[in-house]
């Protein structure tokens, strides 16, 4: 435990990074994924699974959070920690995505974004302050600011505008967080789209700002990896090393794998646990679709290698009928495979980067995939 | 363990009995709640909470596993049991009910019934002699009779004739079963609506032909508790003191602690994990609606002397929450506190007969109901 957030960079390994945040709630060890309690609670899984799989943090939405309960009533309930019950590191975002995703937007200017909130159609105000504010009144432990999230494609002029308009929100949100508790921490997040000199140009902005960490976001919004990937390339030579760097809302297995190898250190997404809902498992030997009859009579586990017991005590067979017929087992069984699956994950990236055979582990683990599931002889 | 099915009787309080039902997979102490898994799982709870709570048996639907996953596909992946993974004792009912309650019935005769899917709209016969050998291929601990189960109100030669025809079904269902391995028990089902003269010459019928267990069934259909109470305490001294008596699809707490002062031994119903489903948490202090916003802000526990942790460690305002929002983990937890406290109530039930006390026990159980939830200060 540490009485100030802190990070520290302990190993590379060509562009991957081994290290550790350490705040008074827990250490975060990275290359960290980040399982997602949208409305405070994990879809399907209990915490208690959840900090046993192996998360050091979980990450909530201040957007739906601020809509209901409201964050004054989970401020007077003793803050987010308390009211989830899980007293280990929390990162809130900063409702910014959301608003533009899920909510009827009403005004965007230089102040802040007024929308209606999709829950009771109440009209609600969300300026970089009342970001910083609500999260305050959470008490999560990282904290983002407050940015514009563009949809892509767009032009580079609004691209650039948007970029430009988060940086002003940045120093807004920097000084609205002034005098927190040394524990937390504000994260920039660097915009820019799919414009690689837009990117580097908020980087090195935001650099100049200064944070204890930096986000890149208005990624993984449905452009194709390769793009992705080329932004992250891009984005993280220009953030200082000794900062995490955290790629918002990414993503697949194979899509963390290729970031940590481009130098990024933390990852939050819904796939485990939304794919999960719907059926599909994520596995060493790659994604699974339990809905799909040739596993109706399959007695094998889905791995009986997994640190996660039921991956290795129900049988294809008995998660396939699950599904079909609607239990809520299945989709709790899963969305707990796939959350372990994923810092089963993590955990293999961290050894291998402090053993120094990322390269190996990120090929060796592709081949699996791509090697695929070996289906039963009988079907 | 025993390798016979066996019930001891170990002691009476008024009409109250405490016992054990010993059998190869394990003992259930009487009087016992057993949860219900229709589709083999517990809607929303994993079997190792349904354990952990008291639960020594679970019940599970035959009509629907026979047309999902179907029982011979349950009986190639080695039976219901491994496909679960309930190493416990199972008992199954004979599907009537449902045939009765959720398909389009299309033919009742002497011989059985036959009737379309609600699932996929096929044609299926069940017979008894067909219901004996569905629960053969599931490798259910406890195997209950075919039975025509009316919907009340219904005339007295109606109920005459369903109770007959229900006597011949047991008839059949007895011989069909010869041969089974003697740690297995096929319970006769007393039918004979709200007929008490019926009720019981159907018990002495069925003690006649002889069972290792009876059921009573065609109860909790609708008709006031005060009307199922009465059949109950027709027909309860109607059936032999040696063997365990089971009340079918009850019920509400106070269904259970009334029907055990009447000489009732085992009960089950989906009552714990369908009203979790919907917000409402059984307590010590009567039945509390999550949903109902005096919760919203209320940060105590639903009971913390529970021997659930989820009643103890979680608030009051946070399961309100997770109601609202529709979040799964709020039916989750519900569901589980409920299924503990319906275990902990019969925890209660058993050491309050084996201690000579069941009478204050009831007393003092209703009382604190009646009470009620006292609300919050700030409410």
């Amino acid at each position: 435990m540490s009485h100030e957030f802190t990070y520290r960079l302990t190993k590379t390994d060509g562009a991957a990074r081994l290290g550790e945040i350490a705040m008074p709630r827990g250490t975060i060890r990275t290359p960290a994924f980040m399982p997602v309690g949208t409305q405070a609670a994990i879809k399907g899984v209990h915490l208690s699974a959840v900090r046993a799989a192996g998360a050091d943090i979980v990450l909530a939405n201040t957007y739906h959070l601020m809509l209901r309960p409201g964050a004054e009533r989970i401020a007077r309930l003793g803050g987010l920690h308390a009211f989830m019950n899980w007293p280990h590191p929390i990162i809130t975002d900063s409702g910014g995505f959301q608003v533009m995703s899920l909510s009827e937007l009403r005004k965007l200017d230089a102040n802040g974004v007024t929308f209606r909130s999709h829950i009771d159609g109440a009209m609600v105000a969300l300026t970089p302050e009342r970001a910083i504010e609500v999260q305050n009144l959470l008490g999560s432990d990282i904290v983002m600011q407050l940015d514009e999230c563009l949809k892509l494609p767009a032009t580079r002029d609004e691209i650039e505008r948007a970029m430009r308009l988060s940086l002003a929100w940045a120093e807004r949100c920097k000084r609205a967080f002034e005098g927190a508790s040394p524990g937390r921490a504000l994260f920039g997040i660097v915009q820019g789209g799919d414009d690689a000199s837009l990117r580097t140009a908020s980087a090195r902005a935001l650099t100049d700002i200064g944070f204890p960490g930096y986000a890149i976001g208005g990624l993984a919004v449905g452009e194709p990896q390769a793009v992705m990937l080329k932004m992250v390339e891009e984005v993280a030579p220009a953030l200082p090393a000794d900062r995490p760097r955290y790629l918002m809302g990414v993503g697949r297995p194979d899509d963390l794998i290729e970031a940590v190898a481009r130098g990024i250190d933390m990852f939050d997404c819904v796939m485990p646990t939304r794919d999960g809902r719907h059926g599909r498992a994520f596995t060493r030997f790659g994604a699974i679709n339990l809905r799909n009859s040739r596993h109706a009579e399959d007695p094998r586990p889905l791995d009986e290698q997994s640190p996660c017991e039921a991956a290795r005590i129900y049988s294809r067979a008995y998660l396939h009928h699950l599904m079909r017929a609607d239990e809520m087992l299945g989709a709790m069984l899963l969305s707990e495979i796939n959350l372990a699956y994923y810092q089963e994950l993590m955990q293999g990236i961290r050894a291998a980067i402090g053993a120094g055979t990322f390269a190996g582990f990120r090929a060796a683990t592709r081949a699996a995939w791509d090697r695929g599931d070996i289906p039963a002889l009988n079907a």
